[in-house]
């Protein structure tokens, strides 16, 4: 049983917070901005003063690599990523990435013996804030081994075009190659050369915390499915066009939304989150009844079969009016509940309780690049308590105690697949 | 009992609606665009042919004026404006014009006697489509003669500095002066000059039509008031945050528009309209539950106690909680009914009567230029149906003969004013 150190870790919480620090107690950082390309210079001098060998490939993914005592053995890769969403906060991402390095320095410091070689991981635009979509680059690495509808959402050649939201036009490809980070393909993540994968991150919701633990042995990213549903009306004049007449799309969209909310709740599943995050309004002019009006709606639960039953409800918006306006629904994505490989999920278990740190098991709302690995190689991932349940906010917030406790359990639970 | 000319009403219709063509029926003409100063050549040279007189004051506001028999009378004007909202109609604002020209042109042609002398006028920017804010040049101009809380908010120096809703940086005032229509601020409209103003206008709504009637005596636009509705919630992740903890502005916006809407409907008030045109969300990503959301309220009733009946409803939103967020609500805007002038209108009555086209009185919803000069001088308005009751949008539709009659009882209301 090994320890992270505190201090260390704190150390490296508050450096890697200046870098794209937004004045406000959270940060701004898009992948290959040059605050992140900062990141990535403080990650290879820290991970070069413990003796790893760094290695770049050509999507800008960092390795940074110690040895094992067997020379044939495989690497045991611990990764995540250190760009943000816009105004983020100081710990989504970059935990799981200064927790690999906290390993790595734990292990040279206290001369721990291990037989794997073992890598900290930075993966490239993660957030997909800057050049969408997320998890772009685990997208492409793990490619030929993504079920085919998910793979094809992110081919090599589309995702090089893939345009900055701010200026629409530069390109991620030409931020790669400006970044200085496009390094050799060789050097992409792979099952011949790695053995398995470890992400610790933050929960970015408030189970943990409800529940007094500090640490989440996570089984599984939950199933999803997103449609975008639209109403259609007709514009008029607000002051001339009389109420019974009108088809307001505006109005027929606040009417499905309150229907599914209603709808939704009645399946009685306390574990199951939807969201509509999105709405757009044509012509959104005060004066004017709108004609057109689209919302997201984003559900996600472990069971395919609750996951069915909203699909059903979503799909019934079709055969109602809403205020006059016809409703159109459009499926925009969906995957299956991804579960971690079941040993690793073990090792992290007994690591949480050999550690005495307060752990629980949960399943993960939000994707990661994990995901992605686990077509690829065994993978798993651990959970440290968020303030509040915030995340993708500036008030994002855990305690240098409770991700080093995370880095503890990711340690111990890497050694145990290192020494089985 | 005179009447105007439907062919000739054809060709300035088929000729205008080239300014601005937008390529699918409607036009797109900015106030001082290219597209704009072409339709103002073109009044200029139609007005020009039958001997007006033009004048174009400081703000653009452009005058043709024939003589009248007696030296010392004032000029009778009837005004609208050539601008057009993004992909409007053919008739919105310069069917006014159009029908103004149309009567200089029958009484010349006519060699029709009347003693003052008769004005075709253009307002400049009525709609604000591209520097806001709508009617600011007659808010300019009236500005003397307005209540002070509508006057206040068109202050000559603040208009000069509106911002291109396009650009964000050309002004309002940088446009006059390119425009080569910054004139002589002698030549405003002024109630020492001015007898009284009409204007033509196409209805913008269905109750003609539905009435089966062409022309509206129209007796007053009515009162309204515009509030902002703002919803205060929690932004989180939207995977990972259970329901029962959310702060979904979002939800919250659609509940109480729902409620709105039932509650302001059991006033059981036919007549009365109210509109969200608008809707603003933060940060309106599906993945994000959003933490703030405001919608636009515009309520638009002749009669102050029945808004004050809804402007009850609007407060009652503050008492209560939605989807356990917060609700502020703040007034924008409000203004009482205006009534057009008793003896204006029961000119144009008689001129309708006397003409044989079907008619009716009705009441404008929308706000037009008239509803400031009336602060200065006896003014009426002319509503001529509209097709569908659609307006601000490119299918608007009167027919030649339509619009033609429309002017035929501006030309004999006109003769009756005269004539008194």
């Amino acid at each position: 049983m090994f320890t992270c150190d505190v201090k260390r870790m704190e150390d490296k919480i508050k450096t890697f917070s200046k870098f794209g620090d937004a004045g406000h107690g959270g940060i701004t950082r898009y992948s290959l901005s040059p605050e992140a390309l900062m990141a990535r210079a403080e990650f290879k001098k820290r991970m070069e003063a413990i003796g790893a060998v760094i290695e770049v490939d050509d999507v800008a993914n960092m390795y940074a690599t110690i040895p094992g005592s067997d020379p044939d053995a495989k690497r045991i890769v611990m990764a995540s990523h250190v760009d943000s969403v816009k105004n983020g906060g100081n710990y989504d991402g970059i935990l799981g990435v200064m927790g690999a390095m906290e390993v790595l320095e734990t292990v040279v410091a206290n001369n721990i013996p291990h037989k794997h070689p073992l890598t900290a991981m930075i993966w490239t635009n993660e957030e997909g804030s800057l050049y969408p979509p997320a998890m772009m680059v685990s997208g492409i690495v793990c490619n030929d081994y993504l079920p085919p509808q998910i793979a094809k959402n992110f081919k090599y050649e589309n995702m090089m075009a893939s345009k900055s939201v701010l200026d629409g036009t530069k390109t991620f490809g030409e931020a790669l190659e400006a970044s200085g980070y496009k390094g050799d393909k060789k050097y992409r993540l792979n099952p011949d050369q790695y053995k398995a994968m470890f992400e610790l991150h933050i929960e970015q919701g408030p189970i943990l915390e409800d529940a007094g633990n500090d640490v989440g042995v996570v089984d599984c990213v939950l199933g999803m499915f997103n449609y975008r549903i639209k109403f259609y009306g007709q514009a008029a004049h607000a002051g001339t066009f009389p109420m019974h007449k009108r088809k307001d799309a505006l109005h027929a969209a606040a009417l499905a939304l309150c229907y599914l909310h209603e709808e939704i709740d009645k399946l009685g599943r306390p574990e199951l989150v939807y969201t509509t995050g999105e709405i757009l309004c044509h012509p959104c002019v005060h004066t004017v009844i709108p004609d057109y009006v689209e919302f997201s709606l984003d559900v996600r639960h472990e069971d395919p079969k609750v996951r069915e039953q909203v699909m059903e409800i979503v799909k019934s918006l079709e055969t109602k009016e809403w205020a006059r306006c016809k409703c159109e629904i459009k499926e925009a994505w969906a995957r299956d509940t991804v579960y971690w490989d079941k040993e690793l999920v073990g090792f992290v278990e007994e690591a949480a309780k050999e550690s005495g740190v307060k752990y629980q098991h949960i399943n993960s709302g939000a994707g990661h690049d994990a995901q992605f690995a686990s077509y690829m190689m065994p993978t798993t991932m651990i959970f440290v308590v968020s303030k509040d349940g915030l995340s993708h906010c500036e008030p994002e917030y855990s305690s240098p105690e409770q991700c080093t406790a995370g880095a503890t359990v990711m340690l111990n639970a890497v050694l145990k697949l290192d020494a089985k």
